[in-house]
Formats: C-alpha cells, sequence, structure tokens
C-alpha cells in the first residue's frame, strides 16, 4: 500500500477501505508516513468529504492509536458529555452533581485549556483544597461511591489526533466536518464513554455560526458514535449569546450552585434540564426523557442534586461550605456596573467579544503560560431581548484590576441596545437521535 | 503574511496576490515554509484552480528562485521548443540543425533523464566522440557560429520547481494544469528562451490522454508565456501511437538524418516542419508561417540542413561521417522480426507499452544509475491504417540479447490488427497562439 495512491483515491471522491484507514492513521503515529502526505489527504477530504463508514473506521483508528480507558469496574453505563465550546457555559458544573444525584455515574476526565475562562479544573478549584490529582483507584472507587469525580487527563490518548489536529491547525484543514467530528468523537470513545451526549453550540460565539453547520456537525458525530456501538445523541443549543449570566471560574461556580438550587438563569437550568434527561434516558435510569426530567427536576427541588455536589467536593479535598456559603469562594477587589447608555431593548451580545473582555481581567488563558485569576469576571444583567432603561446596569465586571476602560470599552461594543422590540433567541433549535 | 491563512485563501478559491505568491515561493526554497503547509495548498489549487496571472506570477517566482541563463551575447531571437514527452520522438534532434540551417540560433540546454529510450543527449553520444561538457562561452561562441550547440543542464535552475515536483509527486499533485503548466514555462524561461514553441502531445502514449486536457494545458503555457513577455505558441500533435518509426537511441539518430535528407518518416516529417515553421516566425527569420516553411523545405532539399548537422556534431567531437555512413553508429547483434499472425489493418499501437518493450532491449533508463544501449531498440514497419498480411514484419527488433520472448509478446500485445479499415490519426489537432 503506497500513500500516494491513496491520497489519489480522495482526491478523486472514492472511498478509503477500512485498512486502507488503518494504514494511514497507524502509519502517521508511528513516524512511517510524513506529515506532507497527511496534510494533502486532508485537504482532499477537506473538498471530498467521508462517508459514514470512513468516518467511522477513522475514529475507531484514532482510538486504537493510544491508550483506552477502561472504566468497567464503574457500575453502570458511563455516559460522558461533551460540548463543542461556547461562553460562559457551566453546563458541565451543573450536569455532573444533577445527574450524579439521580443514579447516573459520571466518571469525568476533564482538562484546563486556553479560552475565555478556565476549563472545568480550573472552575472547581476555585473551591478551596478541591484537587484533581487522584490515583486511578481511587477515582473509580468515588464513581462507584458518590456516582461522580473528576480527574486530569492522563496517559496517552489519540496521539493519532493530537498529531492529525495539530497538523490541520496550520494547513487550513480544521474546518472538515469529517475530522472535526471523528476528533471529538475519537476522545470521548478513547476516555471510556459507553454512550455519548452532544451539546453542539450555534451562532455567532459558537464554532459553527449558522444552523446548518451545526446539525450536519451534530449528524455526523451521532452517526459515528452510533455505528461504533455508543448510543450518542445531540442537542442543538444557541450560542447567539453567552449561556446563563456567569463567565469567569468562581463566577461560574456560584451560578452552577445557584442553578442546582433551582435558583438558575433559565436558559442554563432548561439547557441542563434537556442535557440531563438524555443522559439519564441513555444510562437506562428512567424509561422515558419525560420520567428522566421529573427526576432531575425532584432532585433540585428537594436538595439531592445540591448535596451531591457537596459530597464530590468534599471527596476531592474541597471546601463544600462553599455550597451554603458562595462568599467563601475568591472575590474581586472592585465591582463595577456597565451603564446602559440609552434606552431600548438588548439586540445581540457577541459571545465572542464579550469573552474577550473576561479574559482581559484574567478570568481565562491567552497562552499556556498564563495564570489565571479565579475571582475576576463577568455576570450579564441583561439578556438578549430584555428591556434596559439608560444608566440600568448591562453587566457587573468583576475586577481585580481599577483602570478597566478597554473591558467596558470591549463590552459597549458588544451588546447592542435597539429601539425596536426584540425577540429572545430560541434556546434548544432540535435534537438529533439518528 | 501566514501560510495558513494563504492556504485558507486559495482553500476558498480566492486568488493570491504577487506578493503571496512570491512569500510562499521564496519561502519554501529557503526552507522557512515546511512540505506540509505546500503539499495542503497544491492539493487546494488542483481543487480550485489559478487564475492566468496567478499562473504567471508563480512561473516567475519560480523563475526567480534560482539561477537564470543569459543568453543576451547571442545574436538573434532565441527560441525554443519543448515536447511534452511521447514515444520515440525525434523532433529535436531533427528541428535543431533545421531550423539553424535557416539563420535561427539553437542554444539548447538538454538532459538525460530516465525514461523509454535516452534523453536528447544520450542519442547524440551515439554519435562517437560527441560530448556536450564545453564551457558556457564555447557554448555561445558555437552558437553564435554554426547557429546550434547543446549544453548539459548546469547551475541552480528553478530549485523552487525542483522541490515543487518531487513534493507534488509524492502527495498526488501533478495532475493539476496550473501547477503543470508554471513547472514548464519556468524551467524554459529561467533556460534564458525569448520565445517558446511547444508540441504538446495528446493521445494513449501522452501525459494528457484526452484532446480537451491537451488543449487546457498548452492554452495555460501558451497565457504565461505571453503573460510574462516571451512570445509563444502550441501545437497540439498525436501521441496515439509512436512517433516515426525509429525507438531507440542510434536509431532516432538515423532516423533524424534520414529526415534532414528528406527521407525521413510522413508524420515526423510534417511535424518537424510544423514546428519549425514556427520557430523561425517567431525568431523573425519569416515574415510569414509559409515563407517559414518554404526555408525550411529548401534547406532539406539543397542539403543545407544536413550540413548544418554534420557542422553541429564536428565542433562538439562528434564523427560526422555517420551522416553519409549511417552503418559507424552503434549496432545491435541481433535484428529480428515480428510477423504479423493475421491479415488484416493495423488498428491501434499502444505506444506506453511499446517504449516498454524498447526499455526491455536497454534502450533508456529504468533508474538512475542504468546503463542505456545506444544500439538497440525497434523501428516500427506499420503504424495505424497500413495494411498487413500475414507474416509481414511489423516491427524490427534491434537487441543485444538472443532470448526476446518477453519483448515479442509486448509487442504483440501493443500492436492491434482489425480486420476492418482502419482511418490513419490526425497528427496535427491545432495550434494555439493565444
Amino acid at each position: 500500500m503506497r500513500m500516494v495512491d491513496l491520497i489519489e483515491k480522495k482526491r478523486e471522491g472514492k472511498e478509503l477501505t477500512t485498512e486502507e484507514i488503518q494504514f494511514i492513521i497507524n502509519g502517521y503515529t508511528d513516524g512511517t508516513i510524513p506529515d506532507y502526505q497527511v496534510s494533502a489527504l486532508t485537504m482532499a477530504i477537506f473538498f471530498k468529504d467521508m462517508s459514514e463508514r470512513e468516518r467511522a473506521d477513522l475514529t475507531m483508528a484514532m482510538v486504537e492509536s493510544g491508550d483506552q480507558i477502561d472504566l468497567s469496574a464503574i457500575e453502570g453505563i458511563k455516559v460522558d458529555k461533551h460540548s463543542t465550546g461556547g461562553v460562559g457555559d457551566t453546563t458541565t458544573l451543573v450536569l455532573g452533581p444533577l445527574v450524579a444525584s439521580v443514579g447516573v455515574p459520571v466518571a469525568k476526565m476533564s482538562g484546563r485549556g486556553l479560552g475565555h475562562t478556565g476549563g472545568t479544573i480550573d472552575k472547581l478549584e476555585a473551591v478551596e483544597g478541591f484537587h484533581v490529582e487522584i490515583e486511578n483507584d481511587e477515582f473509580i472507587r468515588l464513581v462507584n461511591k458518590n456516582k461522580l469525580a473528576v480527574i486530569g487527563q492522563s496517559g496517552n490518548l489519540t496521539p493519532a489526533d493530537k498529531k492529525l489536529y495539530s497538523l490541520r491547525d496550520v494547513t487550513a484543514t480544521v474546518n472538515s466536518i469529517p475530522l472535526i467530528a471523528s476528533s471529538i468523537m475519537s476522545k470521548k470513545i478513547a476516555a471510556g464513554a459507553d454512550a455519548i451526549v452532544l451539546d453542539v453550540k450555534t451562532g455567532a460565539g459558537a464554532f459553527m455560526k449558522t444552523l446548518q453547520d451545526s446539525e450536519n456537525l451534530a449528524k455526523a458525530m451521532v452517526n459515528i458514535g452510533n455505528n461504533v456501538g455508543r448510543k450518542t445523541m445531540a442537542v442543538i443549543s444557541d450560542m447567539s449569546q453567552p449561556l446563563g449570566f456567569a463567565i469567569g471560574n468562581a463566577l461560574e461556580v456560584k451560578e452552577a450552585i445557584d442553578t442546582l438550587k433551582g435558583e438558575g438563569p433559565d436558559d442554563l437550568t432548561e439547557l441542563c434540564l434537556t442535557l440531563g434527561s438524555h443522559m439519564v434516558f441513555l444510562a437506562e435510569k428512567a424509561s422515558s426523557l419525560k420520567e428522566a426530567r421529573e427526576l432531575l427536576k425532584k432532585a433540585i427541588e428537594d436538595g439531592s442534586a445540591l448535596e451531591s455536589f457537596k459530597v464530590f467536593l468534599e471527596s476531592q479535598g474541597g471546601d463544600a461550605s462553599v455550597v451554603d456559603d458562595p462568599s467563601r469562594l475568591p472575590q474581586a477587589q472592585f465591582k463595577v456596573e456597565l451603564q446602559a447608555k440609552e434606552d431600548g431593548f438588548v439586540s445581540e451580545i457577541i459571545a465572542d467579544s464579550v469573552g474577550t473582555a473576561a479574559m482581559w481581567l484574567g478570568a481565562g488563558r491567552a497562552t499556556k503560560d498564563s495564570v489565571i485569576d479565579l475571582a475576576v469576571g463577568l455576570e450579564l444583567r441583561k439578556k438578549i431581548g430584555d428591556e434596559v432603561k439608560a444608566g440600568e446596569s448591562l453587566v457587573t465586571i468583576y475586577s481585580n484590576q481599577e483602570d478597566i476602560e478597554d473591558v467596558k470599552n470591549k463590552l459597549y461594543e458588544s451588546i447592542k441596545v435597539s429601539s425596536e422590540k426584540v425577540e429572545a433567541p430560541t434556546l434548544i433549535h432540535t435534537e438529533i437521535t439518528d
């Protein structure tokens, strides 16, 4: 088998066989196939796409390129959730304890990452003492006992995907549905998921800007999952504005606590109930989505969701008293209101650029070596469709620096107020199950 | 400027600017842009093409990536001829002395190369004593004196093209019109041509199998030439069967001598007169194509074309007596006739596979280190459309090995005889001047 022939085959729009895809991924992983051939192939894939079968084969070849986490010692169906990313997305913090409280095992492997705010681990570290440096045995024990634990990413997971992603990043082939879908799915599968709930964001603040593109990506991932024996479904949710109110690490922990108490923002609560119901249903802890939703609502009402969060924090060394007293979370020195300049209706909140403002405050990492300030961030006081009077607060800014003129200007640029009434955007566009 | 942005720009089908193309070619030549980005770009070009302006810019960027031959010390307009390659193509050997004899300066830089037979230099070395190891000064002096000299390829010509071609070869991006056209044209221009006549072959034995593809390539090259100030035209000629009769080094020298005497094969003679007329016209040695053709026919009739060949061979150390006595050329030990098995009409002569048979005899190089046997080769006795009787010779095989069963079988496979009358293929399909 010669790589050049396989590139030509794909260039001509033909299907690569399972063996051919394995040959490519194995050869790329062990270095016998060079970058310059793989980048030509990925560009050909960009133009000629891959069939459902090819996508599944590519995913499994990447899964098999490295370690695979064995979660078989955990009782029950392990359902993982993945979001394609957005601004102010606190769902992971809420969903873990929420579904764990109704018996769904959540064995979360998480990262830090670059972005507007920290990753899930950074956010949880806003709780004093909390840490993810636990042994695998302890991780498994905690999930079996509490139904929820979080561990840092470890091991040599999907090295082929890592290599391929770095290459795509510098050869303008990131934006290809089969390659994005197989990259995401390979990581979830290697991390041991039995079933997967995908939260595919759509809109200006998402990677996929249009509903059509988001649906295509969602379908691609759902197909891959189901084709390789992992029950998978996707929810397409709105990211035309940030989700919830909080953008920042400690602020999002507080927002998660509020939501687990039943006092969170409407959109965040609704999205968590929707995603959570699918997780509970796929984990076979309810026989219908309706029943699953009832279970979750009850867990919020009777306090068991909140209790699950406390137990989880304590089990990993965290100070669980923050749940009852969020003022124990890191607090910023300055709290400034961004006042509306005119009367009207909020018509646009550019999520990306609100996220950038939060990063400027120190809430996220611009480079690998940046140090995150867990206390700082933003709290939206208005969302799209809300009426606003001149002088009212649009955003509360939590800062540890006094001079935040640039942040304020950025926010004024990001939040548009219109004189005409504006509809709030639809939160959940569609659900894709096969 | 970032290469990844330029790849994306081309991927989206947008035009790259002159500066962007120079940035890419300069960066690739000096190694600051890696292979894996260039191969992604060439694959994007394969799918999205390049505009006329981009093609011209790419060509000139490659020309400027290395040395450029300065032929300004040679009087007159230097017209170069380039053929896209085929089997048994003796035109270069004929055209040099033919157009030189009417005053067109031919300063030929030539190579050896891989293929069914040797390159022009190998063929000329069938003449005892002939050599191309001459100094540049001597080369210029000879062209000014005799209007014809041949020198081996030297210097660092179009390094960007060499690097790009090697990369395309292993990334399935050879077959792209803008890349083929700029590669060929950059080499001709760097070698100092003022004007260029292209012989673009079409048909089963050519790189371009269909007339449409051949025309597209011809137009692309003619456009580039004219856009960068080199008068360029192309003839599309038939390569559905080998050109002329001879395939082999000494055999082609003999065929060239016959043709210069006016006794060559009809197709080879006609193609040489056509290409030659355009060369004479572009060199401004005739005011019309008709006048140019008359000059050339006269040069054949009055012996001046043949005389020009003699002087050329002698000036570079060759034994010019071969012109009057071709038996002084290397002779093969065995001469075997391939007899027709049945009556009928020759309907097909698969050029590629006839060429392979010649290579098996030793006429060409399979690898860089192969040693060519200058004496061996094939002489076609019949061409497409010819009537043939069982037992008549189809091909004379000149061999230095006794066992040539494989060669004979290959030739029987290559030459089809039909019971129905067959038309001879059109030799010259079209001419493209702008």
